[in-house]
């Protein structure tokens, strides 16, 4: 085993990158990747098995606990946002520096790329076996797998405010588990909580275009759809229903952002400043009596 | 990013509340509008899918969750109760003080009917595209997605027990989770725990009228209900059962109070008041023995 | 308030019980109380509603998140066995006083039967809205709301081997979830686990004949069921399968108990009782060489 | 009680095995016997229920929690592999010693070898009652209860990328969740997120043939299989199928073991190593400065 040894040390060093960005960006792309790959695996579990090997809760639970995963794997070096929204609320609240947005956008979107590629080789043979397959619109389509459409029955607009909720909702969850002042559950289980917080949109928000909440999500899976034989019908299908994905999410984070601080977090967060003012008050008063008390000591003493 | 904080700074000063009452009613508002919004959101997925999104079992689910993650999100500000029968029990028990309780239960029905709201507009829609829109009663009525009815085979007096055995159940569950002398689970996993009695309440109690089990997350969103379209029949509908998942629940917090604390509640309190008891008599005791010994000294000494 | 904490405390006092073991029998009745509540009702829910508000899935969360729930009520008092085989299986193991199995055994019994009271006072009017209401055997009967009855295919012996099995199954996981050696879990989560471990019983246990494991969560209800108005059949349908879920559970318990102990318990039992030994034995030399030590030096001396 | 504590404690050192590799292996046994009973247990409820108690998603539970159930009772002792493709990527890693490997893939089929033989034993009257008992092949073949064997649909080479992404997924995650730098979960919550990460692979990875992911799982039921009545088919099936669950996992334990490393692990590792070298040169230069020191202090004395 001694020379297994040195030659994973040997290994170790040669692959370490040393770049802080770089390496939470590679996190955030094999987190995005795992989300992906185990969601968009069961949409396509669901629809090539015609509904013998899943269902819609099937996916619900696959995307819940694939955040989950996505996160656990990422977390520590990246914060496991696995979702531009997300890294865009932290920017807003200042927890995040802004050049880290476009960084984390580029490396989440080239993950679900990824992981859809990985989904299409894995159920290549299945998705051939498919009588619809490479349809992008009709009932029984395959490219609603990889990326969402809305329902028959949905406008853009209520399309749009459907995003825009999905994320608000997201938002609100996150930023209540991860608040430093709320801190409302035990360190570690912050993947578990986002985990059903994911689960929950889509058992209540799933059914009018298959909730999103997600740009990165969204568009790396078009894209490689687009390349992979549906064309590009992935964008153009649906009144370019593509951009509602890829904008609506960051005006609900921003609403969530908004809804969580005046309801909750600025209340919280004034308390504690409130109390370390008033500390440093009285140490101020507490150091203004102790040299007045010189002052008359001395006075005494003269 | 040195202007964006001070910005975020002056902003978290100007709206910071300081009274604590009305911090925790609006925390309660977020928290119940989130079990609601994410509850009643599982039910229009499955009435208005047809099935195809959603089945009774997802409902349960994502009341289940919607109640951990609203408790999450206020709960370390107003206790997170959600649900006026809870802070009934806790006042009832002399937890909470009884000028709470008309204040929070106000704040919870309007948290329950802005949630409603929000769902009524993502599925606007689906809502029109549903061939039953806006009926209250009937096979496929939609104003139960809101506010629950009593199944056919039900009556008033079934109904009352119903909702009064629910609330129980729930109370009983919750009083042990948090007695603070009986301390079952880690702190932080409250949350949690609440939300699996809420997803078993739906799972073995939700047949006979939809386990409301909380006057709040029902008369909120049937108040929306009646004036977004369905009209006064919301409250008038099977003779004017509104009345019973307001009134039932409080009797059913009473009895659960009453049966966890003299199974299991009073017994733990007292064993712990006994030894305390016990730790001041010997206290009082040695004091004792210490003067006599000083009396005896002192005569020793003369 | 005042007046309200003078009373609860004067009720408090005056309802205390003292008495170790009734307090403990009474805690065992609770939890059994809502495992057999939540989990029948859960049937009841599947059986009335006719598979709309439910499926066999929705019975296996229901009677796992009910263990979980009975322990959390009664753990902290009672050890929260639930169960009168893991009752014995803590007797045969000295982890418990024999004396206490009878007691555990009558008030797990009692509970069961309260709990399936309850049930049948909440489902009352669906009961007899359903067309095969009061009928023990044939395919809608509603005699297995309560009491477990194998399904036709099943001879006894092969439903002794399946209550026992799956007893064994529940004995060896719960002895390794809390072996005092072995502790693989955070304090505090032993009831989740439990959980886990009943709802798994009943995904992949269930067919044969409704996996009880349990004489009291069988024979209670079954009780009930005789007198509530179908009558001594369910004592003698099917060759008096009710004396199967009685007494092979206990059988199994012990399987479980050899199992466990045999393949994981006793070696880690064994390397703590070996190395305190060694320990023992390190500290008996140490004191030896010392006191030849101060012979040697004595000698010396003189 | 006195007698039966000595009986007991006399039995306990009897029983005991001191070699520490049996005692891993005999719990690994065991370990691997719990998830293949309940995992193939869920199997053997859908078909032989056809449909009534079970479904893909309940299979998909029942391994997942019997992975964490299988990991709970083992885990302490053998480290709770349940699968020699986790053992391979552990002793790649240099975490685990070559050595242990061919013992614990032995006793990991041994147990799923026994593990198989108890659900035949418990559904052997269900087995007999079922139209197509002892077929391997055919839509409603009873072999695929207990091993795997791939869809209609798929060519060898899918399968054998399907079995390699699966397994590379499952390592990936694991590695996330036991590496010793990164840490994201509380202690004692790995076997719960291992039982997710298998839940998620079948949600998402099971269409194909079914997620073996696993050599032991798949090899130690099949030859149960051979001998129990199904013949030699289960082996020649679909052009020796057999060596897909067999091959494919070690190469997609290798290839997990290289993205987790190369995109998380190895610059984590890094991170830690630097810090510590910084630290070790830091410490050296004090030396350094302190002999310098001392060296220049005596040479002003001298």
């Amino acid at each position: 085993m001694g020379r297994q040894k040195v030659y994973l040390d040997k290994l170790s060093r040669t692959c370490q990158i040393r770049n802080l960005l770089l390496r939470q960006a590679l996190a955030e792309c094999l987190g995005t990747l795992i989300l992906v790959m185990f969601g968009c695996g069961a949409v396509a579990q669901l629809v090539l098995s015609g509904g013998s090997h899943g269902m819609f809760l099937t996916v619900n639970f696959s995307f819940g606990f694939a955040a989950t995963l996505g996160i656990l794997v990422c977390g520590q070096v990246s914060g496991g946002h696995l979702n531009p929204a997300v890294t865009f609320a932290l920017c807003l609240l200042g927890r995040e520096p802004w050049r880290k947005f476009p960084v984390y956008f580029a490396f989440q979107t080239l993950g679900a790329f990824l992981g859809s590629a990985i989904i299409f080789g894995m159920y290549y043979d299945a998705l051939w076996d498919h009588p619809d397959n490479f349809n992008v619109t009709g009932n029984r389509s395959t490219a609603g797998i990889f990326a969402t459409y809305p329902g028959k029955h949905l406008t853009i607009l209520n399309g749009f405010f459907d995003q825009l909720i999905g994320t608000a909702a997201l938002i609100v969850c996150i930023l209540a588990i991860v608040d430093p002042y709320n801190n409302p559950i035990p360190q570690g289980l912050e993947a578990f909580t986002v985990g059903f917080v994911v689960l929950v949109i889509g058992l209540a928000m799933g059914f009018n275009s298959g909730y999103a909440v997600n740009p990165a999500r969204d568009l790396g899976p078009r894209i490689f759809t687009s390349m992979a034989g549906w064309g590009m019908e992935v964008f153009t299908a649906r009144k370019c229903w593509f951009l509602v994905p890829i904008f609506a999410p960051f005006l609900g984070a921003i609403i969530g952002v908004v809804v969580y601080q005046m309801m909750v977090g600025y209340h919280f967060e004034g308390e504690v400043r409130d109390r370390r003012e008033a500390q440093q008050q009285n140490e101020r008063e507490r150091l203004n009596s102790i040299s007045t008390n010189d002052h008359n000591k001395e006075k005494e003493v003269s």
